[in-house]
């Protein structure tokens, strides 16, 4: 092992047992280089590690902050794993849908981007002027596999997730929901085992049952995403025939897999012959640093399938999201054709003109500081608002807010009496399978705060006293 | 049964044995009055039934033809049904697929609509003007059974397929694939048997596969379409779990079940309490009389599940579907939401605009007789450059011809011929569960006549020689 990692090794150990708190100052480099006898180099990488694991936080030059902030009791509960279970929460996560749906509810459960961070004048531009220059092409079917311009752009773009893919390494899908699908159709049967992240974003837990697969529960947690010993563990002891993660910010905890972890994660893998699913929805939305390299780019056998879409940075209502396969190439896009022959010509047109014009790198870097300053001032109010004790998990990317506490109602019981006041949220119950009662609740945080927001949350704060 | 019935069936058999031969005249109603002691009243409404089955047609005044052509040997000819199969010809309908998307290629076994029939301007307008009114709310998320708008209009579209369907009956789909996957998955289990037509649409095929179905092929010919004697005795033989046809102008044969032949089906399938699901792809697109009610129009309890698309009328390329799932419309719901959340805004938007406007009627209006001329264009030619002894069955709705011979050569055979000299057609073999030997193929018979298209013509000609 090299020397910084030995260094980051030991920081992080310190880390987790409480020598360094949440919140407190570590000793500054040049105070590290000379307790532990190495150089000032080898400390600056054995840092940036950690910084790049989000455990520690860069201050003023050569300060740096311990990230995690308390204990994280009830999330990711089932330590070890529970034998393989099916999906048994379809009525709540239906019950749900149609809440979020409501347009006379504060939609602080919804998901979606808040509709002002959508680049709307650009992308319609981009779509007129596909009518304008293809004409009939632009009414016509498409390759099964997708328009080739947005391929390209798409290829393109990977450089930006550490990986370097090639236009025929995609296929473009309605949104990312079918890449899931198709990911999960080709690399599994009907009764069989996958593993996913719990808590979870409720759609792969129906895509998941839909498929009538069984599902190990992994804990994933805030800050350091999904639980690797754990998941090394159920690897041992059950048939797993597909894990299926989301290692950047994930929806609802929004937890962020380490640099590190997403080596051991690949490897892990690798080794044990089962394919990855990774589910990248949410990574070009990171706030600050850099972005995390995709686990795809440590794919030595094509085992990785990576899915992603536009529907959290441009267009939700495009539905247009892409499909990475690898090794399963050929089976996803004779899949793809049975299951919607092709995606929707102009919009995918669109969107390969909007990458191509160079619309996408400039609307990231103007709404990554509106979603980090938007997601500062809601976690600020609901510090204020909400009674003592309730721990708040603001994601490092992306717009969402895991709020936990650890005695009281359940999240249902919070929810119905949110509801009952036109409120609405996502009760955790409706990400784990089994859908026992939680202490966690998702918020959007991306909205620009007003009034409404403030009574909604001023709601929340009374349902949880 | 009423008079006029007992009639037309006398006269129905007589056909079928041959007393009055294709293309030969009828007695005039007169004399048919006469000697069949009947009043001139019931002949006509007698003769008027057997042409809505397409058995007769009119000449001038009271002159009746026989419409049959000749005597349908070799297609549909699994009688009596063989045993549930798997359906065997993936690979047969992907090399197909390949070859159909090959630009280099004159595309007569494409069955999307020619460029030239799509309502490009007035569409593209409609989108446009969609974008301009919406803004923002163009890029979010529809709800998943999708646009209100577009769902009014369907209901209100629907009188004319003889249904009175009410928007909440509808789920917006990605294209009819998404449609006929939904409504073949809430009906069946992995294992099923399902009876299809045969030749059938691959796609369809392909839909069944993919859901590890078995299937029992029904025949079905051109002009009169499915054999419903041969699908009774298969439905008291079989477990058949759900019926799936195309009632009016099927691809590939082009047969349109007759108005008592529709009946006939939706009492069958009631009695037998199995669904049907009916894919109503092209019944807008008859050439000459008037729409023949949909099945879906007999249906008492629900268990029929229309299916639809603006694919072969306005653009495939939108990817804009739908399906009316009667009794498993919550299922159907919940199964939309898990493979693909919702269907396209700003596509689904623009079609109800479209629709609204009242540019749908216009289109077809025009669209039909410019079919109905080019397919007896191309009709002649075929004639003209086939050898003899070659059956052509135009369809009398759409813009598919199904061609058909005795012996020599396999449709593989000339399919690989044909593509040697760059020409496509769809051989009988891909619409077929298990790939034998086909001596049919389909040729696209929309495109405006042009040098390229006599030139593949005389190619397909030599192929069949």
């Amino acid at each position: 092992m090299p020397l910084f990692q030995v260094i980051a090794a030991k920081l992080r150990s310190q880390i987790a047992a409480g020598t360094y708190r949440p919140g407190t100052r570590l000793p500054s480099t040049r105070r590290l280089s000379a307790q532990l006898a190495v150089s000032l180099t080898t400390i600056n990488r054995a840092l940036r590690e950690l910084e790049s694991e989000r455990l520690i936080v860069a201050r003023e030059r050569s300060a740096w902050t311990v990230e995690v902030s308390r204990p994280l009791a009830r999330v990711g509960r089932p330590v070890p794993p529970e034998a393989p279970a099916l999906v048994g929460t379809t009525g709540l996560i239906h019950d749900h849908l149609r809440t979020v749906l409501d347009p006379s509810l504060v939609p602080l459960g919804r998901a979606e981007p808040s509709a002002d961070m959508l680049p709307t004048t650009e992308l319609s531009f981009c779509l007129r002027e596909i009518l304008r220059r293809e004409g009939e092409k632009s009414l016509r079917y498409e390759h099964p596999v997708g328009s080739r311009l947005l391929r390209e752009e798409l290829a393109r773009l990977s450089i930006s997730w550490g990986c370097v893919l090639e236009p025929d390494d995609f296929i473009i899908t309605n949104g990312c929901s079918e890449a899931i699908h198709l990911a999960l159709q080709v690399t599994t049967r009907p009764g069989d085992v996958v593993a996913v992240e719990s808590p979870t974003f409720y759609g792969i837990l129906q895509a998941v049952a839909g498929l009538g697969l069984r599902v190990i529960e992994i804990p994933s947690r805030p800050v350091s995403g999904l639980d690797l010993a754990i998941l090394r563990r159920a690897l041992q002891r059950h048939p797993i025939r597909a894990v299926l993660t989301v290692p950047s910010y994930n929806n609802p905890v929004g937890g962020c897999l380490s640099t590190q972890g997403r080596r051991e994660l690949a490897a892990l893998l690798a080794e044990c012959d089962v394919p990855l699913i990774e589910d990248d929805l949410y990574g070009d939305l990171f706030h600050d640093g850099m972005r995390l390299p995709c686990v795809k780019s440590h794919d030595v056998g094509g085992r990785i399938l990576l899915c992603g879409s536009i529907s959290k940075t441009l267009a939700p209502g495009y539905r247009i999201g892409w499909l990475v396969a690898g090794r399963y190439r050929d089976a996803a896009q004779a899949l793809k054709l049975r299951l919607s022959y092709s995606t929707a010509t102009p919009l995918q047109h669109a969107v390969g003109l909007f990458l191509k014009n160079g619309d996408y790198d400039r609307h990231l870097r103007k709404v990554r500081p509106q979603y980090s300053r938007r997601m500062a001032q809601f976690t600020e109010l609901v510090t204020e608002v909400f009674p003592p004790g309730i721990r708040i998990h603001p994601s490092r990317g992306g717009y969402l807010i895991w709020v936990e506490w650890s005695e009281g109602s359940s999240a249902m019981e919070c929810y119905e009496r949110a509801l009952a006041l036109r409120v609405s949220v996502a009760p955790g119950e409706i990400f784990t399978v089994h859908g026992r009662p939680t202490t966690a609740f998702r918020l959007h945080a991306g909205f620009p705060i007003n009034p409404e927001i403030i009574r909604a949350l001023k709601v929340l704060g009374e349902c949880l006293r």
